[in-house]
């Protein structure tokens, strides 16, 4: 299986050239390696590193706890895990690349192998940090460089461009598990009119479907679709409904029967279809290693594009297992031995955690296989690549028949999958740790090549408040993916669904992130054109004494959030690393003040955004539109903090088109002359009219200069 | 039911006079009260506040989250939960007092009901306040206040003085649910000398016993207990066993044959005693509100404390029942019928949860009965009362066969039970957020009356990690109550069980602790007596911009805690409201320097405790000692952070008499008189001979002054 992903054609996308990097297995490696015959799935190859007490490993992508991964254990095996819990140790993805700094040497390692990989990182013994990969066939990059964020960069360059969503991807997108029909859909997009808050889209959960079955519209529920879609659109709002893994077995239902003909179905030790349940009882999973099977799937969502769809969410593709017969008939027959006993706590919990387990049993993994270029695969070899390559085969889908960007997001994941879609973080609850959960997780994600990236804002599980939601929308507001969606049977959660004042502290954080828009998106596009992070932890500039603080991040070369994740707070210790500018965001006022180095209280109102601007930074703003549709990018305030002189990089483009031809890059220079500044606009964008400019410097002396660009 | 906890008799202890409360039922009153017939248990009562937005609310004892109350739900119904997430709303402990701050006025409200009561704190509207009593026969009673320690002050006076444990119970405690016999007890305590860690006691978890049953040793596993005990106790170590709410229904077990005989057990509605099940299966439950059952039960307790027992805790007691017959049949009906089925997801989901909700159920409490006073009870009303009578039949049964002070602990509780024993708080896990939640949770059970309180350190359920339960040391060190447990099947948590370096971190941390035991158990006596609070937020003092802090901790008058919760953090953000002296202790170390008001880093060693020191005020320091047996007070230490004048009161006895004979208090005055100080000593300790003083005054010249008392 070595190699299996890197080798690999990368349909539509250039891939990233593996440049300097050494597979090392060879003597005299930082790393101790040793082949363990022992552990039962193959062979099992562990490699040992020392830990020194001030050493630091971050990345690891998509895991709870601390940015600086040390101390803690963690398992690369996809799983659909639905109570995030600071314990648990596997989420959706499987993303095995890290870097190892010491005191100011850093080497980066990725390991490319499709099946399961432990990591324990001085969590048995502090000064170890072990990893066993669960078999042998696989490859080990290690990654030098001269600053974490160069072999960060390096990584993301040998793993290939990641992918690019539409502009009016970066909206904001109410979703919930229980919209039941398109009259409730309907109200909801009319009351995000009314109650004027910008709105790109509702994302559609299961509900839509005819009995959970893929590429069906229920007509009963959801009557005329395609025409209700078009109208949307073209008021600029887009449905992106849910795809599963799992297709419902089901006599005459068309994508079972072609499945089957096709020979499209991952198959049991005997080779007949294996047969698990999900959302609607028993299915089969499309075998996507297949690239016959990615081909077939993907030509699927015609059926959606052809309805007007331009996003889509593939869910449930660890893939989640409920139970299967085997299970079933196992927990069934326990049940039946205990009726009528006197069961004492050993054979108590025996029985309770028998059925509570059949939930995502890793056992069903051993069940099935994969067929990979004529080779049978089990399954549980292979597992991390399942959400991947379904992901692969819906890009490929929808780029032929859309021709155009589209939004496109994964809940299973492994790396490479980045070139293909985003994802969001999964089941999440309304949880005040989660808020801080997701703030932490943000930057590791992004380092293991995803940018398209955000968590369900409010949490999905459980009951959120309306401070939450405020707080969590705070945060948010910086995340390309911006999506409020809740689970079945908990509280409404809409900007709406609460007191007006969470409603109006909504809507004002709402139309602050349309105002960020044009600088969210420069600051993606470009991050991802050069291979850099979106999101960065402070660690890794080497700010001394600032390393440990995981609960800022900078947001692109230019700014520094500082987000407020805890309950009944208004203000914060915000710990400086550096001076910089203190911005705050309403849908109508912009303020800049000077904040000082060092440690200090920030005030942080439900309503505002506030955040930092670095010295010698600038970022542009916009001004707050209904949706992406309707933002115009003709006026832009800027934002800068000049000590002496400072350049802005703006780009722009038409937010859809796969080729870069709309491209436009517009350079802003702006250089200190005793108290006023000079100020240059390279290349200006030709429908901008103003320039506003807003300068904090040093002394304190405000400056607001109104610059024309094109006169 | 009303008044039904406050007239009552209270065995031994003075109970305290309500004084200045008003029955708060008339119109007129700031509450609203509405009587809603249509809730089904009894008849509901509902109280409404308002809610400004600046309001806050304190108290509620023993529930996760924030300080202050606002935007939760809660419920008073002890509850065994095992799983501490955030969003839990009930806990082992009903504790129906709060305190309403709106601006510079405050109200407290305790509710006195033995039913459910549930609380919405501005979470379903965020400007009302509303509470449900779940039945009509309660007492509720205001309690006005020029401050928040007033009000804490007078309800503390009402509900009458805590328990005082034995001075020995302030000491380190190990356990561990799976310390299978006497021999690894025996090297637990081996272990510990040889490590030089100082240890007062042993918890014995339920392994101890015979078959899971009360008042029982395993001969087998625990041969020749009673030597072992008094063995350990002469080396100042106390074996403290558990003691669970159900009797094991077995012919020929003596307390199950006199529970039968004695009419002790709670009846079902056909009037045979009740069959729930727990540890050993099948079992019955005293009914502790029979004052006859109390008196028996609490006799049972003479089996331990003639093997040399001088503590116990009682566990199981919200009552925890595993299932009961009737459930466990029709959880089996629904598996039979699910045989070979294909299950969709909420036919699945309904089976997978009706094996999970097994545990605990509410439905049980419906099905048994108390007999009060010749009237029968539905357990669902009284709910609240039965671990709290548990205690007090411990209490008492206790105080009869020693006849002096005792450990008593218990987990479930409610308002009352303070004056008979302390809480730990449950089975909460290895999470750093505990270690948060255990911080934020210490000065709402004070409130609620409980000053022996503590967690789980390290966490019970989870695997701990050397650095996290170093951290926890840190924070517990200041509690009364502080034990290290963990559960079955969890990672080894012993401060030896790490590294070195955890070993020699946790070794100075503890023995700084007991340096710390002078002024804990000083504070502690002092607070019983005066009826002040042990733990103390910040916001309880009015500091202006510091009363949403919730991560700094007042402990008694005199210092301040910051404690660090966070992983791989070695220092963080503290946000001092006034000038204090920075503590920094080891074993053998004292440093004493000046910190401003205001926010600042502080670095925090793992080896070290480390806290700040109130303007104006002093404290004791003790040596290290191996127990408290033989931690001797004739050499005390004195930190003093004097601008002008301080007072300190030292308070100290034989720390196990019942009677106040032995008290002794020490009163000690510093002036500063230029850059000088006056020490004044009245009525030294008769065995003190040298005191040395520890001084910072604000112009950063420090003194050390040995002070010799008695030449």
């Amino acid at each position: 299986m070595q190699s299996f992903k890197l080798k690999e054609e990368i349909e539509g996308f250039e891939f990233g050239t593996p440049m300097d990097t050494e597979i090392i297995l060879e003597k005299g490696s930082p790393a101790k390696i040793s082949f363990n015959e022992k552990i039962t799935l193959g062979k099992t190859t562990t490699l040992a590193f020392d830990l020194k007490p001030s050493d630091r490993i971050y990345g690891l992508g998509e895991h709870l706890g601390s940015i600086n991964r040390r101390g803690r254990r963690f398992r690369s095996y996809c799983r659909d895990e639905a109570n995030h819990t600071e314990d648990k140790f596997e989420l959706y993805g499987a993303h095995n690349f890290f870097i190892h700094v010491k005191d100011h040497e850093q080497i980066g390692w990725f390991i490319d192998f499709p099946g399961e990989v432990v990591y324990d990182i001085g969590f048995e013994k502090e000064e170890l940090f072990e990893i066993k990969i669960l078999g042998r066939d696989f490859r080990i990059i290690k990654i030098p460089g001269s600053s974490i964020e160069e072999i960060v960069s390096r990584f993301l360059q040998m793993i290939g461009k990641a992918y690019i969503p539409p502009k009016w991807a970066f909206g904001y997108f109410q979703s919930r598990w229980g919209y039941k029909d398109l009259e409730e859909i309907k109200e909801v997009y009319e009351t995000f009119k009314t109650e004027d808050i910008p709105l790109d889209g509702i994302y559609l959960d299961l509900d839509y479907m005819e009995d959970f079955k893929n590429f069906t519209v229920s007509e009963k529920r959801f009557p005329e679709f395609k025409e209700f879609v078009e109208n949307l659109k073209n008021n600029g709002v887009y449905l992106v409904p849910i795809i599963d893994a799992g297709i419902k077995i089901e006599a005459d239902y068309n994508i079972y029967e072609e499945g089957i003909a096709g020979k499209h179905f991952c198959l049991n030790a005997q080779g007949d279809p294996y047969v698990a349940a999900v959302w609607p009882g028993k299915v089969h999973f499309p075998d996507f290693l297949q690239p016959k099977t990615r081909q077939w799937f993907g030509e699927k969502y015609k059926y959606l594009t052809d309805l007007g769809i331009e996003g889509v969410w593939n869910d449930m593709n660890e893939p989640a297992i409920f139970y299967d017969e085997k299970s079933l008939e196992e927990a069934v027959d326990l049940a039946a031995a205990s009726r009528g006993k006197n069961l004492n706590v050993h054979k108590f919990f025996e029985l309770k955690d028998t059925f509570a387990d059949l939930l995502n049993d890793e056992s069903y993994h051993q069940r099935f296989y994969h067929n990979v270029e004529g080779k049978r695969h089990l399954h549980r070899e292979v597992h991390n690549l399942y959400g991947d390559y379904m992901t692969r085969a819906a890009n490929g889908g929808l780029r032929r028949h859309l021709n155009k960007r589209f939004l496109l997001i994964s809940r299973a994941s492994s790396i490479g999958m980045h070139r293909y879609g985003g994802i969001w973080t999964g089941d999440n609850a309304s949880w005040w740790t989660h808020l801080e959960e997701n703030i932490r997780m943000m930057p590791s994600i992004n380092m293991c090549g995803f940018y398209y990236i955000g968590a369900d804002t409010g949490g999905f599980g459980g009951q959120c408040s309306g401070e939450l939601l405020t707080r969590w929308f705070q945060f948010s507001a910086f995340t390309p993916l911006l999506r409020n969606h809740s689970a079945l049977d908990t509280r409404d959660q809409e900007p709406y669904a609460f007191s007006n004042e969470v409603l109006n502290n909504s809507r004002s954080v709402i139309k602050g992130r349309y105002r960020l828009i044009p600088y969210l998106y420069s600051t993606y596009m470009k991050a991802v054109e050069d291979y850099k992070l979106f999101f960065k932890p402070l660690a890794f500039e080497y700010m001394e004494g600032y390393e440990e603080i995981e609960d800022q991040l900078f947001i692109g070369e230019e700014i520094m959030l500082a987000p407020i994740y805890k309950k009944n707070q208004s203000r914060r210790l915000v710990n400086l690393p550096e001076e910089m500018a203190l911005i705050s965001l309403t849908e109508k006022t912009t303020d800049i003040t000077l904040a000082p180095k060092g440690p200090q209280v920030m005030e942080y109102d439900l309503n505002h955004l506030r955040f930092f601007l670095r010295p010698n930074k600038m970022m542009p703003l916009g001004k707050p539109a209904e949706n992406v549709k309707n933002l115009s990018v003709d006026e832009l305030e800027i934002l800068a903090f000049i000590k002496d002189r400072g350049e802005y990089l703006y780009y722009d483009d038409d937010g859809i088109s796969l080729s870069s031809e709309s491209k436009h890059l517009m350079k802003i220079t702006v250089s200190r002359c005793g108290e006023n500044y000079e100020i240059d606009v390279e290349n200006p964008l030709p429908q901008l009219q103003i320039i506003k400019f807003k300068i904090v410097d040093p002394k304190g002396c405000l400056q607001n200069i109104r610059y024309r660009v094109n006169v």
